[in-house]
């Protein structure tokens, strides 16, 4: 392998080292740290970000994208992947100043406990300043590009080559199609309780997370499952995913969370050994990740088949809740259309509203038509709008999800993305996959996790999701595999 | 202030900043990280380690050093100190290749690793190359410096400005003393049973743990109180002082352990606000933070006083263990002198053998006068003639503790030293707080506390221990006041 090639891979295990780091510090944030501990925090992953952002835009690496190109190994696998990736890193990086970088990143640790307190004490007036902050700032790192549309640059942090267009216009697809379902869904389905509200021990849901987290195909030789105020993946290092969820004394809502950021997690542990340590290597698009977290948590955690297979487990685990429960109650429960205030407990059929809804106030944030100040009331009637109901408070409301405060904006309609990617993948796995229904019902998950293994997690970031979709289900994204998945489940 | 002058704090801060960075690290390596993550985190390690070495070497570090020497303020306080710091780091740094820093950092993650195994096994044979090379690299760093005495520039590291030679003054002083004292104690004290074994719920234990460091006045606003294999104190970040302690059910060892790590944090926490985020303001002298751990653990813990509101507490926590139990009874307990194997659970009579032992075996392990298979042998002939008590296998025996896999090489004789010195400062305490005995007795911290933070901690690193020492007890470091202390307390 030519010396200007093998250099950069080096260049990008060190780059993904450092990340992970910082990835670390943030898990620490969100688990341990104590409270004044923020602002030191925030120094410190200012320091890394820097340090990151200066590998990442130093002469260096231009002269070595360079040389390498000259290479013919340049255009074979996966070389040609790294180089992409890093020759991308590196235009979009020299386009944002490094004390931008460190402003960022010392912001985001103190907007992030700022929110939680907020969020605490239902007190959105003192997180609004925040909010106005990293919006100033995020509108601010689009005048470093020349997209068309000011979300643009911004979403491309975080799904590379989509643009607000193609978003609005999936969204429209997307708005009355959705609505339609949800209305009869809600029509046609009998009123029930929740199966999953009742008392449940919390040593006893931490055992059957490991155990949900284990059929999956979860490994925690390279893996904690720990807890957080705020259920999250993320990756502290080579051989390191950690998942972590919320126990609740008087729901086992922590089961379909579990589930959900162990499917983050499988995709994160399975990138093949040759170039897990490096930058490229790294799973790049959250569509594709979100479509996976949605795939394991709703599509096969909440089907018929492997749904039998969660309920024999809860009954050995509860058997005073669920050995009086029909299976038929259980099935009916866990997939019931509800209408409701906080998106990480939508249901199926609403789940695509709560994203539109933040989608429409972001870019209204990032366009300056609304401020903070403003952002609960905008967001009640919006809520009222799509969903018909109206929150009682800001932290059921706005206040609920942790993103803003990270800075993570442009990144909600990766969700949506990746709840219909989640189809479409799905739909090729059970063409190639003769038995896999009954072997879910079996809670056997090995076929589905291999197929999934071999087409898109072990390529780690090394393709697009364009083009794993395009090899995997023969086609770009599209929201009819979707719409029809949820029209066979929710309107028969 | 000049310009290089504050250029000089700002770099400081940064180093600091990436210290506790490396500490976080270390901190999860030792607590949640999963075993397939070590290589990985070794690379982390060596990247932030060289990047730290970077800062320490650079050219601009050089410049900015000769520049401020000519300020004015250069000589007042607390640039000086800042200055003097620096600069030792500068030349002590630049002696060392960045190359050897990561390939340190590197292994002693991994060593850490194959230690906990090998300890958890029982397997010294899987651990022993480990350790061979981590001497052969101590060897290499010594050849870096032109002390007199292999083991100076590893002392050197934790205790700027002490000698090999000191330090075996100061045993050779102390061996014969103390055995006199270890046997006197042993023929005048009846023979007993351990007060702190029996059946104990760790949730009542942890917070005992909590109160116990609340009132030596443990900040759980800037610090976490948590648990590892092998109790420590770190510094995560500024205002961030975690310490851990190890749960049993059969036995309460917790408790002191606790009030071993609080004096640690205790010295942590209450740096001056203006130069806590600094390399220089971070409490440097191992020696004195030795100094305050047993300080806090033994000299108030283990007092008639101290021991008499302990007591009162664990009537309340445990009755059905304390209430049935006279003080006099609890009180020689815990101070009873009981020659053992594990030197972390080692009485204050017996405990600086344990440290003679370890240096001893360090120095003729540099000295390559010793290899890595012999150590189990020698560290049982040693254990036997010093303490007259043989470990039945090495997990009791040499792997016992995790220092030497963590590259600590040079660190044991500051314990030994920092009980000396916590003599010598109570001492001075005690002459300057006549109200002192009577309010341990009540579990008054307070008084005693300002005059540590006073005197020790508000300094952080800018004096050195004998500066302190000086200050405070107007003497140099001498083992006199522990003799003292030792035969007042147990040859009566």
């Amino acid at each position: 392998m030519s010396d200007a090639l093998s250099k950069l891979w080096a260049l990008s295990r060190e780059v993904r080292h450092l990340q992970c780091v910082c990835e670390m510090l943030d898990y620490d944030a969100q688990r341990e740290m104590p409270p004044l501990a923020t602002a030191g925090r925030g120094e410190q992953s200012a320091l890394l970000s820097a340090f990151v952002h200066k590998k990442l835009t130093g002469r260096e690496l231009g002269v070595l994208l360079n040389e390498a190109a000259q290479m013919p190994e340049a255009a074979e696998f996966p070389n040609a992947q790294m180089l992409r990736c890093l020759k991308r890193e590196y235009e979009v990086n020299s386009r944002v100043p490094a004390k931008f970088v460190m402003r960022e990143a010392n912001l985001c640790v103190k907007a992030q406990y700022a929110w939680e307190q907020a969020k605490k004490q239902n007190n959105f007036a003192d997180f609004a300043p925040f909010l106005d902050e990293i919006f100033a700032l995020k509108r601010e790192y689009s005048t470093f590009f020349d997209y068309p549309h000011i979300y643009d640059a911004l979403l491309n942090q975080y799904e590379n080559g989509f643009s607000a267009v193609q978003v609005e216009e999936i969204m429209a697809e997307l708005r009355s199609a959705q609505r339609n379902i949800i209305q009869s869904a809600l029509a046609a389905q009998p009123p029930q309780g929740d199966v999953l509200c009742g008392k449940f021990s919390i040593k006893r849901q931490e055992k059957l997370s490991r155990m949900a987290a284990g059929i999956l195909g979860f490994d925690r030789q390279q893996g904690v499952i720990s807890t957080s105020e705020h259920p999250f993946t993320v990756t502290c290092g080579v051989h390191d995913v950690r998942i972590t969820t919320k126990y609740f004394p008087d729901n086992l809502s922590s089961l379909f969370s579990t589930l959900h950021e162990t499917g983050h997690a499988l995709y994160e542990q399975n990138v093949a050994e040759a170039w897990i340590d490096t930058l490229p290597g790294a799973p790049q698009s959250l569509v594709l990740h979100e479509s996976q977290s949605r795939l394991w948590e709703n599509i096969v955690g909440r089907s018929p088949e492997f749904s039998a297979c969660l309920f024999k487990i809860l009954q050995k685990f509860f058997p005073r809740h669920f050995n009086q429960l029909e299976f038929s109650r259980f099935l009916s429960s866990v997939n019931q259309v509800r209408p409701s205030l906080i998106r990480t407990e939508a249901d199926e059929a609403t789940y695509n509203m709560h994203i539109m809804l933040r989608y429409e106030l972001e870019v209204a944030m990032l366009k300056n038509e609304l401020k903070a100040r403003d952002l609960p009331a905008v967001w009640r009637e919006k809520m009222q709008e799509y969903l018909g109901v109206t929150p009682q408070n800001d932290t059921e409301g706005v206040l609920q999800d942790v993103h803003w405060a990270c800075g993570l904006v442009g990144y909600f309609p990766t969700y949506l993305l990746g709840n219909l990617a989640s189809a479409q993948i799905f739909a090729a796995a059970e063409k190639q996959l003769p038995g896999l229904h009954e072997e879910l019902k079996q809670g056997e998950t090995g076929s589905l996790r291999k197929f999934l293994i071999q087409n898109i997690y072990r390529f780690g970031g090394l393709y697009s999701a364009p083009e794993i979709l395009q090899q995997v289900c023969g086609e770009p994204l599209s929201a009819q595999p979707y719409l029809i998945y949820l029209t066979n489940k929710f309107c028969r």
